[in-house]
């Protein structure tokens, strides 16, 4: 492992401003700060006009559907009021991801006061007219979300579904060793399965090149309509389980009793120091120890459990019941406030206890004194350039992936496994770009063959090391991020991205679907940002599928699933991307194209088994530029006349069915005109209407012909294909085989004819297909149903394919014993050994 | 609160059998059945002859290919033998949950020795031709997969996706007051988020009414390709944590050293007893308290961590490198056994190590005395018939739903909000079926407006309480489930209804993507045991997905994507059942259906908001046995003619939609006949030879026509229409509205119009397709366009729906005034309030 590489970032000193006790009088002031961050808060639930109450309180000020949620919202403005002060003292580069991302109101709240909001968005300004347009647009038609959403500045973290604010924060801290993020964790989402492993990832940050995250768990109590767990189980159980997560965790509780503001924000003042003390000593002494050529073991980091009231400073009753400090503050407490007077009533007061007069100028700017306490203008958290990705992005530097090309002597004239080349590719990726590019998996990397990058850097890991470990690729920092959940490498990569950084992911196909719902949201964030001016585009979010459906050797149905590929395709065409590279220099082009591409999902399936390799570089970058084409090499057609059929292939092990299919086709029915069509990027299928990279009507039927039949064998569910090509497909004259979903152990060839996906069949499908030929040749048809049966008779008796199976060559003259490429060239051979699941 | 209804169930003593040390000569017949099972699992993965080694092991005993995994195997094996001799000891009711299933061929062996495997599989017979079965069906085509799956005794966890141990063992033990499951987590699911909050389970385990989870965190230190974490963090944090989750951790490490077998068997002996008497102690203190009309306080719970080598007993190095207590001991540790003779001679050399002569007689069977340590045949794990659900599954007795109905004077003459009828139906389900029946949800039962059901229960909580939890439905026994985490709400059901009970699970429906990959694995669990003899039908697994994607009036576009019913779609058709009930009626008849269906995945999608019922029961009935059907008194058509037109719908917003619309075309262009067919049972737009539900062609065209236009409003992504009436649609005459991705912050009825799916655009689509209209037609058309956009426009200036179609109705006599149904007719009116994400 070359250690030139991956040289750890150069790195600042980590800012060591002053801990000051704070003043009474500052502490006066922050409260005054926090009453405004409230007051707007409430004010965009409720109000649609009068928004300083400088009228009296009136139903027709009040909006129509009250929507948003107040419960988590003054938590969220208390600590970013503190984490201000913070940076204003020491001069902290920070962000703030918002776990509890439902207290929308908050944030907008806390960046408006700190005038970006106004900056970006100029008609909500800072004075009566822009108050009253903060207030209408929140949850309201043409508005923006009840959520933290991508409109609101500053925010990496979108507060839909909830559980993975620890891992954005983190994956937005890997490699800015200067910043540090703010994480509040709702008590709700702590629940979650994502959040509760995600506190795992201090064990795979390096304190002195990594940056810090700061989580501060919000404890206050209430879910919807359920009290939270973590604030049920004790001090004594809950400061354990943060100590057992690698924390070292400080208490605070605030709310319950009328302790005096001033003394609250003491206090609370007093603990952010100590816990920032904490950091600043571990970060000098993690850089003291970097400057020695040494590193500090893992830290306990400190941690944060802030137990507060749900609702704090709202209505303490409502209707006789208990509000603040109950699930009933969750959303909106004071639901029928344009409908009794009772409501309305109550909403004046709580808003009037803000008293707003001290708060904001004659023309409704807030004072000058209060705003005084928002940090210089570039360290606002709102401002901070790493939350809009795009504006810190660099492009990669990208070797020319040409140079990484496999030999192909003739079509199927070489062999090789697709991932272990690009391997060899990524590696140089990393050696030149070693501070913006990470690779993420969940504990698959060395099994789906990207090896070669562990001759360069190494997996990042800070949890205890054994002798055994020398010579495992490990280290305090590497480019490689492993741990043995979807959820966390997929957070860990949303948020590199997010904050200008590049990756990809690489996972077994059938588990990808464990993060569907993590990739929708992701894949939502791009679509909204493509809308909103400010925000710049980030690079792509790549999964790279190998350990795919069709290659489940070492085990069973459990790890057959390719429905992630129909998962994506419904999301909006311009997000989605899917490409199908049938061999080892098309999935280099691919690749290639996925790093430098900017907002979109990029799904690659491409295999890591031994695999015959079609196309010359020059050919695999032509063919993955037009996205699909006629493989003229592997058909029969005559040139001025229409072919009798088109066989089509999308997905590897698909291709080599098609090829082995024409194969016996021009043997068998030589005056047969066959065309043989290849799909790279799946969304070429579509019709030009319904995404940038569909075919016209008449590119399609260039391509497929006008009404001849079309057999097309595809890696994933069969239905897609109908799906894809539907405008196209006037006459339903697309006949697609697929994957189907069959409970079997079995070998590759076997799951194919399970499938009715091999070779064999699909020859039938022609004979079916092409009118004159089913009587012309019933007994070739039957002969293919013959050899079906005995290639699956063999499997069961040897649990291995037939030979003429698992060593079919297109080319019966090529050489394939090539060692360096691996000696199998048929899908249906696996090497053996540890690199499955 | 009634408390007789949920009474605790009937609960026997738990059995306090001696614990005494195990003896010297006990010990070493325990590590001979230890040896046994090891030797069993090698010969699984590599042998397919000379079972019993009786011939010198030659090239061609060993398969051809080798697959499976063997690292965690003899940890597995350690521990079944282990929880054997406790369960004779003390008559204990156990069952064995797997978390690293893929060491399938461990759990194989046990069964086997336990003479199990054979009584259910009688060609694995117990002597030599069995063995040779025994080996070569592992991993073989047309034998069984290398994990823990549906063919393994006693199992009820497939050993493919990992995470789910905890939740399940959980789910299996709700209402089981006399089992344990010995539950085995692996150290590398353990990473994943799932299995990472699914330790808080305890918190929701009544200790009298319920089984007990004995959690045994099975550390061998690696995963694939790197150390886990947890092996990684030193026991001092490791403790904290599993206290932390509350459980009182007991440690124990063997295998590093040369420690003689024997005392390993007898160190470990008496940490099990340690534990089983802390659990007995627990459940004595829980019975009391029971007698004493009291409760106990939450307790921590035992749980074990047993720190042993990765590929114990296995070789300990190959070719020069670490083998035993690596990552190397994964999967197949001598890959090459059939091609090189090192390999080879290794493999003999591990394979005689556990000295199969001693083991076996001369037939082939395990010898007596190793056989007698199998529990008596009734406490076996492997034939627990509570693993086999279906065998101790009694059906639910559901009360009448027609005593449920709600009153409807005429179609749209009565409003509900059908999930709160629903509730009072569930509500005395759950007083009939006090034992056997729950309802899960991520605190999200009472959003989802079930609320009556806590006039009978509470939800089970067996956390810390505060006074203000009086009024809040909580109880340390209650029949409805609800933490944060929808993996914790799935896996709890899953194992609840894997042996044999019932329940629902009630979330979100753009969140329960959250559990794709989980529903996958249940939904191949099912498939598979349809084919497996001996498992007896399970209850089906039903979502009631309330919250649905065109009602996310407090949420923003991150909490709409109704995709989960293409995920399921995916699935065997045998399997996925996916129902949209339009209203209150027709939702009691599709759920009293569901609870008593067995095998399936029922998806059900049905609101909560204010909904106008459209039919009375007795038409619901009819309605819903037929799955779909003509609304005549919606329609215009006259007998005896063709209709120029199809209005369909599926789903309760595009069913009012569609009703609107054709509303609008009677009274504007009352010559034109049009037919209004509702969908409830989504397979039946498929063709009969795809889905058990699906219609013949002529039944298709006897309801959608023969040749005329279809315009069909859809719940879902509009594809998915095509794509189930694909075989039928053969002139693509269906045309399509449904969810199209768009972030918007919006109204109810804005969201509908930005989807193309409201009563406007329908009238439109009808215009455009029905031929002579388009003309004749143009001005109402451009009418239908310029209500569209005043709507939007209103919507945007009142941050509500314009009144006309806030207050639609379909009856324009209608009273809709009834308080106790709620007022609000139409889908584009929200009642505000506590009731939503």
């Amino acid at each position: 492992m070359s250690s030139t590489s991956t040289s750890p970032t150069p790195v600042a000193p980590w800012p060591d401003g002053a801990a000051t006790p704070l003043g009474e009088e500052q502490a006066a002031l922050m409260d005054q700060w926090w009453r405004a961050a409230n007051y707007l808060s409430v004010g965009q639930i409720y109000l649609k006009d009068n928004p300083l109450l400088r009228e009296p309180l009136q139903r027709e000020h009040i909006k129509a559907r009250l929507l948003g949620h107040w419960g988590t919202t003054p938590g969220l403005n208390f600590l970013y009021a503190h984490a201000n002060r913070a940076i204003t003292d020491r001069g902290l580069h920070a962000m703030f991801v918002t776990g509890p991302g439902h207290g929308g109101p908050g944030l907008v709240a806390s960046t408006y006061l700190e005038g970006t909001y106004s900056e970006i968005y100029p008609n909500v300004s800072e004075d009566l007219h822009g108050l009253k347009r903060l207030f209408t647009q929140f949850s309201f038609p043409g508005g923006i979300p009840s959520h933290v959403a991508p409109e609101t500045p500053g925010s990496i973290h979108e507060g839909g579904e909830l559980g993975y604010a620890l891992s954005h924060a983190y994956g937005a801290m890997f490699d800015n060793p200067e910043q540090i993020a703010f994480t509040v964790v709702g008590d709700g989402e702590a629940e979650s399965g994502p959040l509760a492993t995600s506190w795992h990832s201090n064990k795979f940050l390096n304190p002195h090149t990594d940056g810090v995250v700061l989580p501060i768990l919000h404890l206050n109590g209430y879910k919807i309509a359920n009290p939270t767990v973590l604030a049920r189980i004790g001090d004594e159980q809950l400061g354990d389980l943060m100590r057992g997560y690698g924390h070292e965790p400080i208490f605070f509780t605030a709310g319950f009793d009328d302790e005096d503001r001033v003394s609250v924000h003491q206090r609370f003042a007093a603990v952010l120091d100590e816990a920032l003390d904490a950091i600043a000593d571990i970060k000098r002494r993690a850089a003291e120890a970097a400057e020695a050529g040494e590193r500090i073991e893992r830290p306990a980091w400190p941690m944060i459990v802030f137990r507060t009231p749900k609702g704090w400073t709202g209505p303490k009753e409502i209707d006789g019941k208990k509000a603040e400090g109950s699930w009933r503050s969750h959303q909106v407490p004071l639901a029928n406030a344009r409908d009794t007077d009772e409501h309305l009533h109550d909403l004046d007061q709580w808003l009037r206890s803000y008293r707003p007069e001290e708060l904001f100028d004659e023309d409704g700017r807030i004072r000058p004194e209060i705003r005084g306490l928002a940090p210089a203008p570039e360290l606002r958290m709102s401002a901070n350039p790493s939350t809009n990705g795009g504006e810190v992005l660099t492009a990669l530097r990208l070797p020319d992936f040409r140079d990484y090309a496999v030999d192909v002597p003739s079509p199927g004239g070489s062999v090789s496994e697709p991932t272990r080349v690009l391997g060899t590719w990524l590696r140089d990726v990393i050696t030149d770009n070693p501070h913006n590019f990470r690779i993420f998996g969940p504990d698959e990397t060395a099994s789906n063959r990207l090896q070669a990058v562990y001759d360069v850097t190494a997996k990042q890991w800070n949890a205890e090391y054994v002798p055994d470990d020398a010579d495992d690729p490990m280290a305090p920092e590497g480019r490689v991020m492993e741990m043995l959940s979807e959820h966390q490498c997929e957070g860990w990569l949303e948020g590199y991205l997010l904050t200008g950084r590049h990756g990809l992911f690489n996972s077994y196909e059938a588990f990808i679907h464990i993060i569907d719902s993590m990739v929708n949201q992701h894949a939502k964030w791009l679509k909204v940002t493509n809308e909103i001016e400010w925000r710049r585009p980030i690079a792509s979010l790549n999964y790279l599928l190998s350990s795919h459906v069709w290659r489940q050797d070492h085990n069973g149905f459990s790890h057959q699933d390719p429905g992630f590929i129909d998962h994506m395709v419904n999301k909006k065409a311009e997000i989605v991307r899917v490409y199908l590279p049938p061999d080892a220099n098309t999935l280099l082009s691919t690749f290639d194209h996925c790093l430098r591409s900017r907002q979109y999902v990029n799904v690659v399936v491409a295999g890591k088994q031994p695999n015959p390799n079609w196309l010359t570089m020059d050919e695999a970058v032509t063919h993955c530029t037009r996205g699909l084409g006629i493989w003229d090499w592997a058909g029969t057609e005559v040139e001025g006349t229409d072919p009798d059929v088109v066989l089509a292939c999308a997905g590897d092990i698909p291709t080599i069915e098609v090829l082995a299919a024409a194969k016996i086709l021009r043997e068998e029915v030589p005056d047969l005109k066959v065309r043989v069509v290849n799909v790279v990027d799946l969304m070429r299928l579509q019709d030009e209407t319904e995404h940038p990279h569909g075919l016209s009507q008449k590119a399609f039927e260039g391509i497929f012909g006008e009404d001849i039949p079309v057999v097309f064998a595809y890696h994933g569910y069969p239905w897609l294909i109908h799906r894809l090509a539907y405008r196209h497909d006037r006459h339903s004259r697309v006949h697609v085989r697929g994957y189907k979903e069959e409970g079997t152990t079995t070998t590759p060839f076997d799951m194919l004819m399970r499938n009715d996906t091999d070779r064999f069949h699909l020859v039938m499908d022609v004979i079916d297909r092409v009118d004159e030929l089913g009587t012309r040749f019933a007994s070739l048809r039957q002969r293919m149903e013959d050899e079906r049966i005995r290639a699956r008779a063999y499997a069961y008796a040897h649990g291995e394919d037939l030979p003429e199976v698992s060593q079919w060559q297109w080319d019966d003259n090529a050489d394939l014993a090539d060692p360096s490429a691996g000696t199998i060239a048929s899908p249906a051979t696996a090497t053996t050994g540890g690199d499955n699941e």
